[in-house]
């Protein structure tokens, strides 16, 4: 049975957010399900946090560079949010009103693992800077899921990786890991978990069978 | 009868903010303070905002320079509030635990007074950001209170200031001036409001009057 369509009144389009640990493969499939889904005519938007608007990927700048403990959890959590806004105001939003499909590689699930998990308990802050700043979630959270020991040697072998949360190692990115199964399973309704760890058309064609029931029928 | 001293108990200093529309001569108090309790041995630390801390400062010149229009007032609120909650950390909080007299050129009445008034009907967001992000308040706040015209004539006198508010005119300065009277009859307890009206020197002597009571004994 098709899942019923979740449609937000003000919005025409859909909001598609991806999720997974470093090395899950899932910047490929954002850029995958993107491709299938212009090749069908529809109108997509492929985006990525942080960053995805000229201002948002400034901030994303002033945090990513330099020194990893020049800002507290509490102030990257400020940037953060800034970037988010910025990025939904310019891009995101925008895109859907417009009527258009909006992939986007990490979002606010990405926030909630990483401040909730590996730098303190900073959870319930977090869910109340999101509520009152940006007030939105994703139609579907597409979860990449995947073997944390794979994901890590896969992460490693890429050429410019940002460093600062890989080098923590196989004990973070099974922290990781669990902390966002444990985030599909608080939102069941909006996130769809895949398993990661088999060949990369075969994930992708099972993303594709999970995105059909919420699109509208194709253009083209 | 000199006024009780507020004290939190998490600190031992004294927390002093300098509030008051363009050209009013804030600043040069602020100094003219600072210099005034160290000739008296006290420990000072003189900050202003936006600012007061390298990573603040880097945010403050990511919101002030370019395009005025590039940030909502929402973005703008969060990357103001980043660079506070920086501030607090890097300079202000270990300052008042250390037992200094911190003084502000401007704080938060300045974003109170500016989003609240200038960019839109944002108080309440305003005050939910503060209250969770930063949790914290002067002891005293000085309000230099000063006519709009010679205020904004004062500041446009002024080489190298910031174009952006001052732009606006006679008509925003009044509103400015309106928004911190009211943020003075808001806060009665902390707020202190001094005619700036006058001759440096008498405002200044003024100001240290209404210090007094709240200091420590003379150290020097």
């Amino acid at each position: 049975m098709a899942q019923p369509r979740r449609r937000d009144l003000k919005r025409s389009g859909l909001f598609v957010t991806f999720e997974g640990i470093d090395g899950s493969g899932k910047s490929t499939q954002a850029r995958l399900l993107a491709e299938a889904l212009r090749a069908r005519g529809h109108q997509v938007v492929l985006t990525r946090e942080p960053g995805g608007s000229p201002g948002a990927e400034e901030i994303r700048a002033l945090v990513l560079e330099g020194d990893p403990d020049r800002w507290s959890a509490e102030t990257e959590l400020l940037l953060f949010t800034a970037a988010r806004r910025d990025h939904m105001e310019r891009t995101i939003w925008p895109a859907l009103k417009a009527g258009a499909v909006v992939i986007c590689d990490r979002f606010a699930d990405s926030t909630r693992m990483y401040q909730g998990l590996s730098r303190g308990q900073l959870r319930p802050m977090v869910d109340k800077l999101h509520d009152m700043m940006i007030g939105d979630e994703p139609d579907v959270t597409l979860l990449i899921d995947m073997d944390p020991e794979t994901g890590l040697s896969r992460a490693r072998g890429r050429r410019g990786h940002e460093e600062r949360f890989e080098d923590f190692g196989l004990d973070l990115q099974t922290r990781m890991r669990e902390g966002f199964l444990d985030l599909a399973a608080e939102f069941p309704t909006r996130f769809r978990v895949v398993d990661g760890n088999r060949a990369e058309e075969t994930v992708a064609a099972e993303i594709r069978g999970l995105i059909a029931p919420e699109l509208a029928p194709d253009p083209a």
